[in-house]
């Protein structure tokens, strides 16, 4: 039987699952706030239909909406879900997760799966959404307080569109990415702000000859800045304990600059470029 | 009449450099303080000839190695230079070096000429040398202190090898290379110093989940610690100066976050987005 597949906000994320499901034979409902948005999906085949009534059919749907916004569309989904539904979501958030569901699906909360597929770029928008982009990609699923089948059914649904799934504890999930993602966008962010911020004449001086480690370390000043901002709120404690950190990690190669101390910033510089090829090594398939 | 020409230092830059200007007809003599090197260089096809004496029948003299042995090095080269050589460096920082010269050169201090090509990558040695390194990069020239006749002799070499020549005064060029290179890489070194130093399972975990924007942000820690511990001391009060900004930039951010003022974050992600963008739009050819 066919399956019936929902996406709710059609941007990046939720475009490019929707595209990825209907490429491999399911029938997919898409919505959106923006009728442009909806017209965009249905020309690129994305969706076979955008009419909402249509989500109350679906065996599973994908709720891919900046995450301020995700209490307000639970609320207008929760009439769709049904005991034998599945929902996901797609923020980078999830400890929040758990009571928004609660809140909204009530008796049928065990329905839902909270994801996070970790595949942002610094494009954004149904224009830039990809069938491929979860490839390879990974999914994590925070399914403490999910139905065991439900998570099953989640878990079927991103490997069949080519993503690697694993489980995470929601708390640790939170912590881990404010590490790893908020707070690098946080500090490219700060720092294009600081050149934005220079007078005129030092600032186009700057920009003419900024090259390629600024262009790297920039790349994710280009993201979408809605997004971002819902993040850095919703998963404050963490992104502010992770500054903090970032505080301690800074003052050791200032103090060490400071005080041409050059045996300190090799030894920090190489331990630095240890772990990272490190990293980078075990990246190459 | 065959150009001769010499380099000191055959890692990346000086390796390049060699290969770029043989390949264009130059004979090219290349030094090295590892023989290893010097086997590699000539098995490469970077050079002719690699005696020392050598230099002193060349008519351009390249001197790239770390900044911190600049002084040493340029006192061993001073006896092959004549009124009629010129001599660059590579180095990213440039005020120190008219002193330098004059210390070493003496009376022919003005056949030097300051040279940054900027051309950084997060590999280094001779092995990751290429012909093509310098096509299309930018290199700043900051001849104030040259004879007018070397400081065209260097602009003809590097636009000879492909790159656009631009001049600028010493001074301003340690500031806006502070900026745009040297802080971006000791924020990207801090973030993967504040990730080594965390206990061992939240590494593994962080390590485990780290992706795209990760591996942007963190390309440039992969580069070579000895160069960027001598650019660090070299350029230390424009550094300083520039973490100092850039601390501004990031409270800012933090309270922002702190006080959940939404409008404040978003307004401060879109600015940097917008210069992001419209930087990254101008580089496109």
């Amino acid at each position: 039987m066919t399956l019936r597949v929902g996406a709710v906000g059609l941007g990046l994320i939720g475009g490019s699952f929707a595209l990825a499901m209907r490429r491999r034979g399911a029938r997919v409902c898409g919505v959106s706030r923006s009728p442009q948005t909806t017209a965009l999906a249905k020309k690129l085949g994305a969706i076979d239909d955008d009419r909402a009534e249509s989500l109350r059919e679906c065996d599973l749907i994908f709720i891919a909406v900046p995450v301020r916004a995700a209490d307000s569309v639970f609320a207008q989904v929760s009439a769709c879900v049904s005991p034998r539904t599945v929902v996901m979501d797609g923020g980078s958030v999830k400890a929040p997760l758990p009571d928004l569901a609660r809140k909204n699906f009530g008796a049928n909360a065990g329905r839902f799966v909270p994801c996070h597929p970790v595949a942002g770029a610094e494009k954004s928008g149904m224009a830039a959404a990809r069938a491929d982009l979860f490839e390879g990609r990974e999914v994590v699923l925070c399914p403490a307080e999910s139905d065991a089948d439900a998570a099953e059914t989640a878990r079927d649904a991103w490997r069949r569109i080519g993503a690697r799934v694993s489980d995470m504890d929601a708390e640790e999930h939170d912590r881990v990415f404010a590490m790893v993602s908020h707070l690098p966008h946080l500090l490219s962010y700060a720092l294009v702000n600081q050149i934005d911020e220079s007078p005129a004449r030092v600032r186009e001086l700057m920009l003419r000859h900024a090259a390629g480690g600024f262009r790297d370390f920039t790349r994710i000043a280009g993201s979408h800045p809605e997004m971002w901002r819902d993040i850095c709120l919703d998963n404050r404690e963490n992104l502010l304990s992770a500054i903090a950190g970032y505080r301690l990690a800074l003052d050791k190669l200032e103090s060490a600059a400071r005080n041409g101390d050059g045996g300190a910033l090799f030894e920090k510089f190489d331990a630095a470029r240890t772990l990272r090829n490190k990293w980078a090594e075990k990246l190459k398939p």
